[in-house]
């Protein structure tokens, strides 16, 4: 059983599962496991780790339009270096003050894999899900797409301080509270645009066109990328870039863009059915963890 | 460097580490991590690993004082079985039915140690912390000690069934609630009762004198102790029994004793320095994760 069906038996057995994260009596809540062999590439900085780690689960709160309160995270590793965990705790708490939470302690435990687990709680009362995309509405995405991708490769190839760089990116909380009850529809990009399109759709009963020229490609996969299909598949594919892609009016949308603090871009629009680029299906796959 | 050192390390650095949990802004929120070389012996099912790694999660909240509002749980396994998944789901819902929480959903990842992470949140206005106890003070315990220590001997023996039986635990959410305001200082006794004495001795700089003969040593604990040395071993020293172990002055502690609704046993008292038992030094060990 692969994890996407996995998910889906667990969404239909937990009446709070299947949107980016959990919300419940006004609290957000979320958890997200990292580990060495899939999620930190070999240079990867215990400061980078501690960022990541707790940014994935920011992000989760951030796609329900929430406000982030507090983060934890439980560290596993063979040793307990305290350089390591002092770089890990400043790298969690760094990407906390970032989006005025707190990192607030953790758990400690020897394992023979390097594998971190994030928390993180939040407020809302306003929850943005991911179904409620209505055709008519248009589709944009925060940021760029495609850092995690080029990072990939800067760490293949030796380049680890850039790696680090793009591998630490801003949970988008300022800009997801403000687009609560003015998006209509979102969720985070950890499995890649592709993947979140398809899943937008499915959760909103709807289609997506989206343009390619439009896609905000980070230039990070340009200095990497060796051609047209290598940096889409990075931009577009390769997942774990945690950008918000949500829908809206787009002419409400439009009216509340400068204060959103954050570049969005309109890449498409809302249909009745099926998920396309340029026309052509934009096939559902995307990174699995 | 040990894990109580690198503990000390976090707790040094982050301003709300150091207890069982964290508190910040009314809100409790703990994670742990749990994984098969250390937590889960052979014979233990998904369902009992579901509960145990939400109900420790539970226990901190509880030896807060606070009440539980919600829970998540990060799933890491090499293959995602539906009948394991459903199973771990089903163990965190009911030990999260007991204490009047929700289980609202997690995370999956694969991974080639069975590991998991739980998380929790909670609510309390008036936490009780590991500092506070004043000699004089009376120590108590919730429930028995040593059903985890049995239920490792009983796996070994390939009792599996009972030794599923005894890792399930109640975590004491209800009656750290109820300590609120009545216990001077509180926690949960998952290192074990000699090192839970010694942290609390360490956070209130106080000692303790407790009686080998008032320790409510499980009768499970009878069941599979050879003598009485290795009897201690398994009550006293083992841990991850997840009881509270909480000080307060005798005459306010008894008096709410009934409104408890929970067996609790005076075990000893408060004093100026050093943790005896019987009068004789109480070794600072226990388990480590």
């Amino acid at each position: 059983m692969d994890e996407r069906s996995a998910l889906g038996l667990l969404a239909g057995r937990i009446d709070a599962a299947g949107d980016d994260a959990a919300v419940i009596d006004g609290l957000v809540i979320t958890t997200d496991m990292l580990h060495e062999r899939t999620d930190f590439p070999e240079g990867t900085t215990r400061y980078t780790a501690g960022w990541r780690t707790v940014g994935a689960s920011l992000s989760d709160v951030a796609a329900m339009g929430g406000a982030a309160t507090a983060a934890v995270a439980a560290y596993g590793a063979p040793a307990f270096d305290p350089t390591e965990i002092e770089a890990f705790v400043d790298g969690a708490s760094d990407v906390c003050e970032l989006v005025d939470a707190a990192y607030v302690g953790g758990d400690l435990d020897s394992h023979d894999e390097f594998t971190v687990a994030g928390a993180v709680v939040g407020r809302t009362d306003d929850p943005v899900f991911r179904h409620g995309a209505e055709p008519g509405d248009a589709v944009y995405v925060t940021g760029t797409l495609g850092r995690t991708g080029a990072a990939i490769r800067e760490f293949e190839r030796g380049n680890a301080d850039r790696g680090n760089e793009l591998f630490r990116f801003e949970p988008r909380v300022a800009a997801g509270r403000r687009l609560a009850g003015v998006a209509s529809a979102m969720m985070d990009s950890s499995d890649g645009l592709a993947r979140s399109l398809h899943q937008l759709a499915a959760a909103s009963d709807c289609g997506f066109d989206v343009e390619w020229d439009r896609l905000p490609v980070d230039r990070a996969v340009d200095a990497v990328a060796d051609g047209e299909a290598e940096r889409r598949e990075l931009s577009t594919f390769f997942g774990e870039d945690f950008e918000l892609v949500f829908t809206g009016p787009r002419a409400v949308v439009e009216a509340n863009r400068e204060s959103l603090d954050t570049p969005i871009t309109r890449i498409g629009r809302v249909t009745k059915g099926g998920v396309l680029a340029d026309g052509d299906p934009l096939p559902d796959r995307g990174y699995s963890h």
